[in-house]
């Protein structure tokens, strides 16, 4: 310890090397770091790609299943329009991708839909992007894990009855790894991601190769089907519901646009030229998977995914580079899951800070991570997979309308942004908490393309609404809402409580004119005149108090305390039903309700120390629930004087 | 309210129609009762034997069936021996109610194996002869019920699958209407005592005449046979195993030496009257069941109770006399666990007031029964038969050790009782806490009367611990003795703190050289500064802390305070890796550990007081865990200072 003086006060510090004692905490997430050891790394365009595109490209591993799945209600023909689907799906990508690029070269320091909305579109829509963005990485965790354990069991059916258990598994592990904090290394991240797009990528080609040449063939064995509803006609209503299910690869594009701070410099280009290639990468790949899905009359179930049925069909069966493409999507697919574990509390932390969630969120804890919005991400997740049993297809109508309506506000935000830019003064220069607006030529066109894609999300947002309602796309729609006020209601809270504390216009307490202290006695002993001495150094005032169970016991306590009470007075409370807290309760309240303007209470409470943990089993502990219901009583004041016996 | 005052004291006393308000405890048991409430009320022999002798009479229910389950794997030809060896029960029976005929003359405020132990034998014994009673007790619940659940699936045989619940559920209800403290109104224990009683006598007469009369047969389509063991052959030690389980039928005895005080004058002659009756109807009774039962080959089993088979062998199928017998057979066993309910809190009140149990067992709860003893044991029994799948063959291995053992060191007492009293000066009288001694003529044949009971049952207990260890005793031997040493324990506890709280030779305390404050603060606000103001009435050595983690937020906890501590000095503790509560902990103990003699330490807290119950969600309530690490550190006084924002 070293100590400083600094204008009259004292600072005390560790010496550097000082570190705190260890716990299990220690054994279990690593040993405590110090606030001076955050890291600012940045990395690469190639790196950057694998550790924000995991997101993005893993949803290739769902997307499509999750189309067949809708259409396969209207018989085995109807699959055969995934593909055109998938092809509207494209042109949204391309929208969705265009205007998120103007939105990166805006917010060099990252424009994720919550910092882009509260700076252009004010409180309201930018708590909506934070409820629709919160519950959005909840239920990317969930799809993603559940649709890596679907591959697993693909590969091993036999894992099927313990899908939820291992789903669950999953989620913990990346806790604790999130809790450890690792570092991003990027080794860590690229070599899964770029195996996946390898592997996937060799699966799509030689999928194209045999199916051109003519030797492709279909599923070999095909898993039982799974439809999503009952047997229909194909109709535009299943058309929409087809794609609103397709939109889910969508989901995880907006992941660069957090991430700028983290490119190298020149940052907002790096991560521009980084989203354009996501983009492309994800929708060749959609593209290519569905035309093959459905030429290989691939089946939507719950047995074995779409992916794997594809692999072993165009690599020729259940061989080696089958099992390294299943492994590279299932570890993809864990990193999505992943992605959410940074996002999520990085955004609880953001929305704390600005007071629209428990301040707790913006805590870091031993590991320099928001700990407690990790442990809650995890706990709502695995909530969310245990009670849909780990089913992808169960979970989907839950999830794109946060996606896409975050998609929506943010644009928009640019949108309003682009019109606020048009309408400056020539040089002049506004500062926003996010970014500073500067005019800037061409802001219509850029205005119209951020424009048109806040409405084709809107558009999306509300198919996906509409056609998902009854399956599921309630309850979102139920729960936003009750979050959007949940922050409305903190925020209150906090403002609220700032107001009264704060010491503007503070003027110095009034003198306390009595200070009345109560003592409460269960008996007469060294612990009670501890305390009694105690008491009468606070006040002369001071009244020792008796609840009577027994007359006999009573009475002994008088004649001791006419020995040793010092002459403060007693009041002996008869508690005819035996009970032991409420008089007392009554008689503190009685007195508090009468009390002079200034006055203060004080109860003075004998505390029995234990020696062992077990001691405290073997005495009514009166003292503590005295304690626990007069702690929340305005202007009582509550002291512990404790007795030991060593 | 009234306001009295006694020789300078005042006490506040409810009117009398004065009730406390009602609670949800009210629905489930019932208004509160007052002290003065508490009953003396006497009963008839008639109603005695009813009341005290459910308990013994329902082991009639399974005594003959846990002997036959042991001779079955030798077997059926060897059930034939089960009659033969109630014939040796009998005669112990006889022993043990003469030994108990003489305690209840000796005792007539009660003579319980604990007080008579306690007073002619010493501490541990009483302590052994506690724990004994106590296990006895629990076991008697789980048995009984496991039996009467035992019955009804003899009846209905589609409840087998949730006999566990049944039972437990069973458990709970007695605990219910025992936490309600139901009169024991002659009437409610007399009919199922009597009924069963009517019962069972019809039964087994019809069941001797048929069987005279050759009438008899055997019994019709037997349920599967249950074995204790594996198959092979009879032999000395399947007997003595046999007699074993026989002797549970004796469990029960010793109830009315208990309850002598609650007969009418006079009140020994009354009990032991009612003794000897009790008796002769539970031999009678097990003679008659045991010798029926091996005439028409009942065989053990979990399915059906030998008591169901007996019955509708005898009353000729299931009619409507087997139904009630049935019925009467369950209501009593259920009401023999009633018995338990209310010795066992009733002994463990006597526990605690001697100091061997927790005190809060000696604490009447708002219907005047000793609630704490009653839910224990609910809860012990339950978990008994939750373990044991509320089989009584599983649970009888651990039963009769308790209750031998407690009959051996009651009778020892007796007799070393009688060899006081044999050595009394003529005329002399010595007054012990249950009775008083007085010369006695023919004191050596009592003597030996009661010294042959103790032998008798002593052998009986060895026996039972011996053949039954394996199958489960051993539990009890080894709990037993941790029964003892807890008794000791806690008695050490109260008996130190006894002495070292005493006011015996105890000086006026030192005066108070120095009281050291220590305000701990997160921030400077109103609240903080109620508390400054606080602080400072306590003494004029006030420190105010603050944790720093953030140098920025320190700074400005150091501006503020130049302008608002009031000249207070300031230390700030720096803490590199964020943790709030240790850094402040650590200053505390140093502080401590460098005091003066006679130095008092007060930590001031100022405590948020939350206007809704999830406002406290949103604080990290470090001043609660502050309070919760220091609460037991010997000689650091807490102060809560509330500050609240309305």
């Amino acid at each position: 310890m070293s100590i400083e003086q600094q204008n009259g006060t004292t600072v005390l510090r560790h010496e550097p090397d000082y570190t705190p004692p260890r716990s299990w905490r220690t054994w279990l997430i690593g040993r405590p770091l110090p606030t001076a050891d955050a890291p600012h790394q940045t990395v690469s365009k190639v790196v950057g790609l694998a550790v924000f595109a995991s997101d993005a490209l893993s949803s290739t591993a769902y997307a499509t299943q999750e189309m067949l799945a809708v259409l396969a209600v209207a018989g085995t023909m109807a699959l055969g329009h995934a593909f055109p689907i998938s092809i509207a799906i494209f042109t949204l990508l391309v929208i969705v991708t265009v205007s998120y690029e103007q939105t990166i070269h805006a917010y060099p320091g990252g424009g994720g839909a919550y910092i882009v909305s509260r700076d252009n579109l004010g409180e309201l829509p930018a708590q909506t992007a934070g409820a629709a963005l919160l519950t959005d990485y909840i239920l990317t965790v969930a799809v993603s894990i559940s649709s890596g354990v679907a591959q697993i069991i693909s590969a091993w059916p036999a894992l099927y009855p313990y899908r939820v258990a291992i789903a669950v598994g999953f989620v913990l592990f990346i806790m604790l790894i999130n809790l450890r904090g690792v570092r991003e290394s990027g080794a860590i991240f690229a070599f899964p991601t770029y195996l996946f797009l390898g592997m996937i990528s060799v699966t799509v080609l030689v999928g194209l190769v045999r199916y051109l040449t003519g030797s492709l063939g279909t599923v070999a064995d095909p898993p039982e089907l799974l439809t999503a509803g009952t047997v229909q006609s194909i109709g535009l209503f299943l058309i929409l519901r087809a794609f609103a299910n397709g939109t889910t690869a969508l989901t995880g594009v907006e992941a660069i646009s957090n991430g700028i701070p983290a490119f190298r410099e020149p940052k907002s280009r790096n991560a521009g030229i980084t989203l354009i290639w996501m983009s492309a990468l994800l929708g060749v790949l959609l593209l290519g998977i569905t035309f093959l899905a459905t030429r290989i009359s691939a089946v939507p179930s719950e047995a074995e995914t779409v992916i794997s049925q594809l692999a072993r069909t165009a690599l020729g069966g259940r061989g080696l580079l089958y099992l390294v493409t299943i492994a590279g999507t299932t570890v993809i697919l864990v990193m999505a899951a992943n992605t959410s574990f940074a996002d999520f509390p990085r955004l609880g932390a953001l929305l704390a800070v600005d007071g629209f969630l428990p301040r707790q969120l913006a805590y870091r804890g031993s590991r320099l991570v928001f700990s407690r919005g990790i442990a809650l991400l995890a706990g709502v997740a695995s909530l969310l997979i245990i009670i849909f049993r780990a089913s992808v297809t169960r979970l989907i109508p839950l999830y794109a309308i946060g996606v896409f309506l975050s998609f929506t506000l943010s644009q928009a935000g640019m949108a309003h942004r682009w019109w606020k830019i048009g309408h400056l003064s020539p040089g002049q220069e506004v500062k926003e908490r996010g970014s500073t607006l500067r005019p800037e030529s061409g802001w219509k066109l850029k205005m119209g393309i951020n424009g048109f894609g806040a409405l084709s999300t809107a558009v999306v947002a509300v198919v996906f609404a509409v056609t998902k309602f009854a399956e599921g796309a309630w309850v979102v729609l139920i729960l936003m809402p009750l979050l959007i006020l949940a922050f409305s209601a903190i925020h209150r809270h906090y403002r609220h409580l700032a107001r009264r504390l704060s010491l503007d216009a503070f003027g110095a307490p009034p003198p306390v004119l009595r200070h009345r202290v109560i003592l409460p006695l269960s008996g007469v002993h060294r612990g009670t005149l501890e305390a009694l001495r105690y008491a009468r150094r606070l006040s002369d005032d001071v009244t020792a108090v008796h609840v009577s169970t027994d007359p006999a016991e009573a009475e002994k306590v008088r004649a001791k305390w006419e020995q040793w009470g010092e002459g403060v007075r007693l009041v002996i409370l008869d508690s005819p039903y035996r009970l032991l807290l409420e008089p007392l309760l009554a008689y503190v309240q009685e007195i508090a309700d009468h009390r002079q303007p200034n006055e203060t209470i004080t109860i003075v409470v004998p505390q029995f120390v234990p020696r062992h943990w077990w001691n405290s089993l073997l005495h009514t502990r009166t003292a503590n629930m005295l304690r626990l219901a007069l702690l929340f009583k305005p202007g009582i004041v509550i002291t512990d004087v404790p007795y030991q016996v060593e």
